[in-house]
């Protein structure tokens, strides 16, 4: 008797970019935020007590989402808070696709979405990408459940708003726009979350709240799909600690939106820094720029900085092998990689 | 096109025991620790700053692993931490049953069982305990991964250990030994999880260690079903603080022995006294009792002690509606809990 699920046996793992905890390290490989948090957490932390912890935390979180449902203008009912949105990016999955159901999502883009997929054992049906990773669905695509992320990742590429809006009318399955870096963008997609019955819309605490480590995201959308993802759900699945956390965080959106606005004129003058060193570099909307060396090889140019301890991440493969990701971090980590940059292209 | 999975539509959630936010409220009716968790703990959080919080947290939980491979004398690759021993038990459905495969479990034992199974949408294969609650498992009885809760939830019972080795030895599916309360128990099974390729054992730092408001539990068993897990989970799935404040409790198990010492020696005071009151209670060896009351209703007395802000559990149905949940609380709760059992007899 096979006792682990033959999907299972034949799939590998999601590769998380790595984690190194050498403080020397510039990581600039998993797009966290270089900018710390409020810090009213410090204060916050402080006041526990091990007694506090002892209870079960709030199976719904409650507070956090009268405080989301207010920031975006719709109903507690129409918010469900994860552990990170990676958790909710699964539950869509348990809840939204049947076993003979399929999954979308454009290639490339997040690229644990087949994974996902691959543990529930459904169907994949990704979508190209068109040249220059711009928008290109078919106009008779259809699918159970489809992972758009707004902008794209690792491209750094907001799609066009209306062509957005269009397929999700047209669309008949579930869309599940993935705005983990949409702070970080022009314009967002909530609004279709509010007015269209199989919209949703993820968010995370990880890139522009400077939270990865403690594991939040949220969803919003229509209360019936909002309601089958309740069902799915662990019970407890949000530590007490990172809902107060998250409290906090939103409490001061000021000091997120302030980290924003540093990371975004880094990001915009980093662009202009690599164009200007012979690299091709998307319009990217996110904490993250998607570069295309044009000499030498991308692989080798990301082995090489990482031998130099500058962590950038690499994903091997025909559309994004040429490609490297460099998250933006402080001014300063970013200097140090141009200079590096321009030192091993001296070297040749 | 429906858009929710069938199971999903006809399944109701897993209720979760009520968390009243009313601190007035004596609350023994989800098995939380009166005692609260090493003090250590305050420290460590009053030197977390935001900075730290901004990184992923370690996706494999490395130095947790450590220190409980150590405790448990195995190699670190045969544990795996989750958000919450609740996670390990959804993962081991995902990792180890087939679509057309069977999950066992006995009846009553924890009712979160065939939620996860319903989520999934796998076939349930329940075993009918004996009379009083008591091991009953049928010679020729087999299943794709058997949830055997040891001591079992809700009646405190822990089996015989050389029953459960023996079906083990024959079981060909896998068993997840759910030792949620083990720490309260006289033996444990870990053993099994060390010697059988077939057997895994999970633990909580929920009851125990009196950390539910964290989400840690942790599963031991051979590298290759370990190994299934690791593919099926959420990339990072468990806090950084939660892997700090795990660590912490661990460090500090003294703390934990003497809690669990107080919880036992409180259990024992009350069983007599609940059963000198005319109760039918087992022999619990957990943090909690299992009592039916001989006089009046159990569903009356669980809505008069609610009424009056006790809330115990009651579970309705044929096999549990007769009886009552009550977790053991501080002494002075358990004596209030008393005085009040007095005086709605005296009511009549």
């Amino acid at each position: 008797m096979e006792r682990i699920r033959k999907n299972v046996q034949e799939m590998s793992g999601y590769v998380p970019g790595e984690q190194p905890r050498n403080p020397d390290v510039i990581k600039l490989n998993t797009n966290e935020n270089p900018y710390p948090a409020t810090a009213s957490i410090q204060e916050l932390l402080a006041e526990i007590s091990p007694e506090q912890l002892a209870k079960y935390p709030d199976p719904v979180c409650g507070e956090l989402r009268t405080l989301l449902a207010e920031r975006h203008g719709v109903g507690s009912a129409r918010i469900l808070v994860g552990n990170g949105s990676d958790e909710i990016l699964a539950l869509c999955l348990r809840a939204f696709v049947e076993r003979d159901g399929v999954v979308g999502y454009f290639d490339p883009s997040y690229s644990l979405y087949p994974v996902l997929a691959r543990i529930e054992g459904v169907r994949v049906k990704p979508v190209d990408l068109a040249e220059g990773f711009q928008w290109a669905m078919p106009e008779d695509y259809q699918a159970s459940l489809f992972y758009l992320t707004y902008p794209n990742a690792p491209t750094g590429i907001a799609y066009d708003r209306e062509r957005i809006r269009s397929f999700c009318g047209r669309f008949e399955g579930v869309v599940l726009i993935d705005e983990a870096y949409v702070d970080f963008a022009e314009m967002d997609c909530m609004d279709l979350a509010r007015e269209y019955d199989n919209v949703l819309v993820a968010r995370t605490f990880s890139k522009s709240y400077s939270l990865a480590g403690i594991r939040l995201g949220y969803v919003v959308g229509p209360s019936e799909l909002i309601g089958a993802l309740y069902k799915v759900k662990d019970s407890y699945n949000v530590s007490m600690l990172t809902q107060r956390i998250g409290l906090a965080a939103l409490r001061d959106e000021a000091c997120m939106r302030a980290n924003v606005k540093k990371v975004v004129a880094t990001r915009d003058r980093i662009i202009r820094e690599l164009r200007a060193r012979a690299f091709e570099v998307t319009e990217s909307q996110a904490n993250f720029l998607w570069v295309r060396p044009t000499k030498g090889s991308a692989e080798s140019l990301f082995s090489q900085l990482k031998s130099r301890n500058i962590y950038i991440r690499y994903f091997p493969g025909p559309k994004t092998g040429e490609w490297l990701r460099i998250s933006i971090g402080t001014d300063a980590q970013m200097d140090a990689l141009l200079r590096m940059v321009d030192e091993l292209t001296a070297i040749g």
